[in-house]
């Protein structure tokens, strides 16, 4: 299909992005308690550390060095260039915020299991498949740009216990993901140049919108539990 | 064992590095025709191009988000910062100064099967394994930095038509494996602390040796043919 189409069906899938989860909807509307603010904190985080590996994957499956060039900043990026820095830590202090002890999420005992189903299905995938594909399942970033400042808006209006800095992450992903939506997309039309690999890139996304919308309905239950 | 035994006998390894094969001391002897030479420095390239996934795959594996922001450093020295830089394209430099156009080195049609074989056998292992045991197999770091001194004078010495420029990898490479060595033994030194994980590391190292003794093998019989 043509360039258009196919960036076409790859933003048509934006209604399966995690967004419209009844459990973030909730979120936005300032209706989530204190509990279960924790327990989506905490969960989330499984899937936060392990991007780095998710996107080394990536790297060790490609063997154009431009696109692995291009792909190391994410692991700087989560990581931070040193200790103490990175979108890991900015993630751990909103844990904080919310409440949470560091080491009750470092031991990730609040991890639910479909949620660690999901964030290992999604490692796996970058570990087993074609580079090209595990990169077009990173596009869900196309779609998060928009929802990330309305959820900063929304949390700094409704959760009055959390300050602006606490969101660090969120503040700081909103730019970078604005950019990095738009250097993925360019990556994935330019390499994937058959229908097949469009398919399957189409395919990488659809998947990843399923692995982030399990994560929020394993959150949820698990929240609802106590 | 203690720390000091199990360092002696990672260090106990060095006959078995690759600076003692037939083909080395050749090549040191200044007795390798210029063919022989080419056959070593295109098949020597399917080695140095896959170095960046090597580690990339032991970033994917691994946890630990101080040893991956460590290692992130080797991703780059090989790939370079930008295009045209970095440790391959001084492997290419070098491909060009023994002879080789640009071309048939990087459409591998010179590489042997064995080497094939050995370096897909390094990265397999570096994908499958437990990090510790694929960063201890890069240790044959410690046995490097020597023998690539002696290269360099007895290169230049030997084979008038090489310049100093044209061994830029070998000279950009002795300061880098210097600090690596030690850096790399620390790690394994220090996440290696039981007997059964020492053993392990020792076996990687081992098996590194393997790897790179029979990509000579390879390169030598590949050699000898024409």
């Amino acid at each position: 299909m043509s360039s258009s189409d196919f960036i076409a069906a790859l933003r048509g899938l934006s209604h399966r992005y995690w967004g419209t989860h009844p459990f973030h909807q909730r979120m936005h509307g300032g209706e989530l308690s204190e509990h279960e603010l924790k327990i989506w904190a905490a969960n989330r985080w499984y899937y936060q550390c392990v991007l780095p590996q998710k996107d080394a994957a990536i790297i060790s499956n490609c063997p154009l060095p431009e696109i692995r060039r291009e792909w190391l900043d994410r692991i700087v990026y989560h990581d931070g260039a040193q200790a103490g820095d990175g979108g890991i830590e900015r993630w751990l202090r909103l844990c904080t915020a919310v409440g949470l002890d560091r080491e009750e999420v470092l031991d990730q005992r609040h991890v639910a299991p479909g949620v660690r189903f999901a964030v290992d299905a999604y490692v796996n995938f970058a570990r087993t498949k074609p580079w090209l594909e595990a990169v077009a399942s990173g596009l869900t970033e196309m779609f998060a740009g928009h929802l990330m400042q309305r959820r900063v808006a929304d949390m700094l209006a409704n959760y009055p216990w959390i300050a602006r800095e606490d969101l660090a992450y969120f503040t700081n992903r909103i730019d970078k993901v604005s950019g990095e939506g738009k250097g993925t997309l360019d990556i994935v039309v330019r390499h994937a140049v058959t229908r097949e690999q469009q398919e399957k890139a189409i395919a990488a996304l659809s998947f990843k919108t399923d692995v982030l919308w399990s994560m929020l309905d394993a959150i949820e239950r698990a929240a609802a539990k106590e």
